[in-house]
Order: C-alpha cells, then structure tokens, then sequence
C-alpha cells in the first residue's frame, strides 16, 4: 500500500481521477488550467472545507465517508437555492505519509455522493476540477457549482407570514451521532440504530429527490418554496436565519418534531448514561431526560444537512416534505409559542 | 488586536465583507447558502490552495502577500484560458488564535487582486462567496470562475508546429525570491532589486493587461494564441505540458531569455555567496555559475505566473508578449536545439 510520498503528484493525480465521472457539460475538463463547462441558467456557487481537529479526527476518521459529507455539504448548499448541482472543484491537502489507497477512497466518496445527487436530480455531477496538495493537516475544500432558472433561485429572504415552514431529511441524527463518537461509542461496537447515527454524522445524506419533486412541482405550476436553507448548522439557528431574512416570525409545531425525536431516544439514554459513568455530567452540558436531549439534537444538532423551507398553503406536501410549523408576523423562532434561542455551531470562540 | 477565538464567527465575518467589493453580476451575494450570478459564455472555473509550511512559512509570512498570491493564482488560471474572471470563492482556515486584523489583511490582499484583474480586464471580479473555518495551520482555498466566449477557450493543446512561443509577464523571479528566502535573506534587508524578487515569491503579480490585450485582438480579428498556459511550475514543466498536449516540439530561443536573465544575476551571486558561506553547497543543487542559476530559475522556476502561449505568426506582438521560442514538429523541449528536463515543482515524493 503506497504512500504519496512514494508517488508523484501526477501519479497520484492519475490514480484519482480513473474514479472521475465525466459529464455532458465539459467542454475542458481535468487537465488545463481551467474547466470550461456548459452551464444554462444563473450560475450557483458555494464553498466550504472540513479540517482535522475540527470537523473530525483522526479517531474517528473514515477516508470514504469523510469523502461523501465533504460533498454533501456542498451539494446541500447548491440544492437549498432550488438549484440544480453542475460540477465539483474538489481541493484535497493531506499528508505526505497518506496511502494512496485512503486517498482514493476520500475522492470515492466525493464521487458517490456527486452521483447519488445526480441520480436523484437527474444531472450529471461531474468533478470537473481541483487541487492536490501536501499538509501537516487533512483538509478537504470543495466548490460546488450550479444552475438555477432564471428568477428561479430561492433565497432565505422570500418567506411570508401564514407559509408553513417544511422539512425534506431528518434533523438531529449527526449530532446524537457526534454525542455518541465524544462519548467513546464507534460505529459497529452498538446497536443498529445508534451506528447509523454515527453514520449520518460521518456521512451525511441529504434528500436531494425532495429538491427534485420540489422543482418539479415549480416547474408543473405547483407549490414553490417562499424560502429556503440547509439547516446545517441546527434547526434553530438556520430557521432564525430565514426569520431574519424574510422579517417574519418562525413557530415550530412540537407534535411534527415528534417522528425526529422518537429514533434518537435511545442515543440520548446511552450519553446520559456514558456521561454519567464517565463522570461528565458537571463539565458537559447536563442532560438528565432523554427527550430534553433529543430534543435539542433535533432543535440546535446541523449536519443532517435537513432542507427547511417555507411555502404559501397547500406547500410541497407529499414528495419527501413534513410540514413542521408556521411562519408569523414578527421576529425570531419559537417552539409552539415559547422562543427558542438561537444555539447553532460557530467557529471560533463566540 | 483581538484574536479571532474572541469575537464569534459572523463577526469575523462582516469584518471581513467589510472589505469585499461588490460586483453586476451578482444577484445573490454573500449571505445565503451559495451565490447566484449572472453569468454569460461558457463557465470556467479552477481551484488552487495554499497550505501553511508547504507552500509559505510563519518565518516570512505576510498576510496580505498570502492573499495576493492565493488570489493570483488563480485568476492567472482562468485566464490561461483566454477568458474573463467573473468571481472568487474564498475559503480560510486559520488557527483561532490568529489576530483579526491580519485574517482582514489576507482577505485585502484577495481582494486588491482581484481588483488589479478587473481593471486590467475591464470587469469586476467580486468575492461572491467562500467558507471561514479554524484549523492548526493556515490554509488559503479559492476557487476562480470565469466567462469564455463560445469556442474561445484556449486549452494546451492547439499549438502547431511553426508557431511561436510568446512569454507575457516574467519568469524567474519568484524562484529566485523563494532561493533568497532559503539563503535567510528578508524583504527590506536587501537592495530594491532583490528586495523585488521576494516581493515577486510572496506576491506574484500575473500580467493581467497582456491577456486584455490577447482578448481584444482576437476580438478584433487579429493574432489569436493557438494554446496557452499558466507557467505556474516552470517554463519547462509547463511549455513540456503544452508540447505534450498539442504533440508538438517546443525550442526556446536563448538569446530572447537574456532579458529575463540579467535582472537575476545579482540574485544569483547573492544565493552562491551565502550558500558557500552556509557550507550548503554540498547539499544544496550546486551552482558556481550565477548565469547558469539564473538561467535554471528562468526555465525551472515557477510561481511568477507568467503567461506562455503559442500563436501563428505575426503573433500577439507587441502587446505586452515577447516571442522566446517556436513550436516545431516533434515532442518535448529544447534550448537552441538541446534538449531540456523538464523539472518544475511537484507535490510529494518524486
């Protein structure tokens, strides 16, 4: 099993991109300075890294997964603008004592990720770019890129007081699974249902055929989206976000949140008890109720990278949306009536 | 001076956007989850890091350089490829100990060259969007998108064999900064003249106006280049690259080098001085000759961005690009007719 070290940066540059899928949409693709792509439309374009130590570690690290929530997250950012995703630019800076085989693994997962989100949109999502680069860190940056309609793009901004406020995905799951890794669980050594949790945090999958159905009804006439976000830094702060946005207040209905809660009881019993063997009740933040847990995994818990969006009645009910509150005249979110802090993930100290 | 781990994330944020200037074709910013433009032609897109310790050291760091060499990178790749730069994606990773004010100085340095990109090109090249994250070594990830007319794109490989090879901009100087750097030499302590070259290694800056002049003559009817390419690894590497990609042969002419040689002697005798005064000759790649180090800069020395292209005769001339060479039938590069390695930088091992 060869490190890079013991490769060339073209070889190892060869290795990955057999894994490549190429697209319709490539005029130029890998190999020039530039991609020169076919894009129709308004052109999308987010951006965002995951970096050792800080979005995982080495502990936990599995290349392919870490791979697939390095697209997903990006692909979610493109969908969440009722965009379609067009290419990747995928940026890899990693060790020079890295198997080969671990890096190819890594860009597998971006690929599988990028096909799973074509297969459901119905485009193809080709890695049409990107970088190779030695570090003391693994650092995985990708652009994704995309297409919306002209006039079609859904901001955070356009939600209007009576749209009900929808979810496509789950909320919850990646931060139970991220409570379960801190608390020493690994995938594989629990039961079925927790290990898939510590899954949706590693590998998250977002509900690209929701975002399908949900242009496909725009473009049938059907219900729009108002608004739109990827709850990926937790329901409340992203919801608080469209609120801001949109000058409207967000009310989420308890009894909807209650098909999210009920699968991440278990999780919430198993980190009270291995917070409380562990002696952590003090130093973490204290939970003694496992649906107060829960809860807040579903309510402040990103990375499930779950759409919330908010649409006039009748919304986009049924293909692959809940309807779970209601946006109001006013500010800020709340939890049927009583106001929800805003408690989301933020780099940096604050 | 706060350091970032005392403010919170969305206020490093608006610190930073502060900064950004806005562009036409935006008709979504920063602040949702990905930018919307407006853009027209194909898209051309590529993405290049900078990585603490592999590409830049905390010994001669300077933040603003960091961004200027970060953002021109880039932008001299999108217009490697005879088009227009449309926008940035900017993604940081710094330790959350790093002072504010020079994560704003990096991000100044983006943005002052992307302005010098636009002014050249007559376009405004805005920052529409990137990632902000904390991590153990300063990484700087941007992802340049661009415009190229329909079938105006210039790739590596449309060179034929009787063109002439044409330079914009310079080579060289960079690495013969960087060499200035390893011998202990800082910016400031030196003459101007070689002050300039470290100034050239932190902070390239691509000759943006040659390719607005390429741009307008092509337009025009006139000389249009048959490939180009970004020498971002050394004339060597990247003409080798071009030759390869076009199946051809490229000669240099030495004679036409010399005035890219001679402002690189001192440099050279510089380096020599303190490498024999260091007892690294042994260790180092052994030069007596300050002509042949300069002369091993010019063809192997990456990182000025010069712009190399190849076009049928009268060529670009004279606007802003200089004839060095002629494309022949055959493969590979010479000098005067002698082969020459092709030997630029590469990432990992070998």
């Amino acid at each position: 099993m060869p490190q890079l070290s013991e490769l060339g940066e073209a070889d190892v540059l060869d290795r990955l991109l057999a894994h490549r899928r190429a697209g319709a949409v490539e005029i130029v693709g890998p190999g020039d300075d530039a991609a020169v792509t076919n894009l129709t439309g308004r052109l999308v374009s987010t951006a965002d890294m995951l970096v050792e130590n800080e979005d995982f570690t080495r502990t936990w690290l599995d290349w392919h997964a870490l791979g697939v929530k390095a697209a997903a997250q990006n692909l979610a950012d493109v969908c969440a603008m009722g965009a379609l995703p067009h290419g990747l630019l995928v940026s890899l800076a990693v060790p020079d004592t890295t198997e080969v085989a671990d890096l190819e693994a890594l860009f597998q997962g971006i690929v599988a990720e990028a096909d799973r989100a074509g297969q459901a949109l119905r485009t193809a999502v080709p890695v049409i770019g990107g970088d190779l680069s030695s570090s003391g860190l693994i650092v995985v940056a990708i652009t994704a890129l995309g297409s919306a309609e002209a006039g079609h793009a859904i901001t955070r901004a356009g939600a209007r007081p009576g749209d009900g406020i929808w979810l496509a995905g789950t909320l919850g799951r990646a931060a139970a699974g991220l409570d379960l890794l801190f608390a020493g669980a690994r995938p594989g050594e629990l039961p079925g249902e927790l290990t898939a949790l510590i899954e949706t945090q590693l590998a998250p999958q977002p509900d690209y055929a929701a975002i399908a159905a949900l242009i496909a009804a725009g473009r049938a006439g059907g219900p729009v989206a108002s608004a739109m976000i990827d709850a990926s830094d937790g329901l409340s702060t992203d919801l608080g976000r469209i609120a801001k946005a949109s000058g409207v207040h967000a009310d989420l209905d308890r009894a909807a949140l209650d098909p999210l809660l009920a699968p991440l009881l278990p999780a919430a019993e198993y980190v009270i008890a291995a917070q409380a063997a562990n002696g952590e009740a003090e130093s973490a933040q204290s939970w003694s109720d496992a649906e107060a847990l829960a809860l807040h995994w579903v309510l402040d818990g990103g990375e499930d990278h779950g759409f919330v969006a908010s649409a006039a009645d009748p919304g986009p009910d049924p293909v692959g949306w809940r309807r779970i509150g209601e946006m109001q005249a006013g500010s800020g979110v709340s939890l049927d009536g009583a106001p929800v802090p805003t408690s989301g993930f933020s780099h940096f100290g604050k």
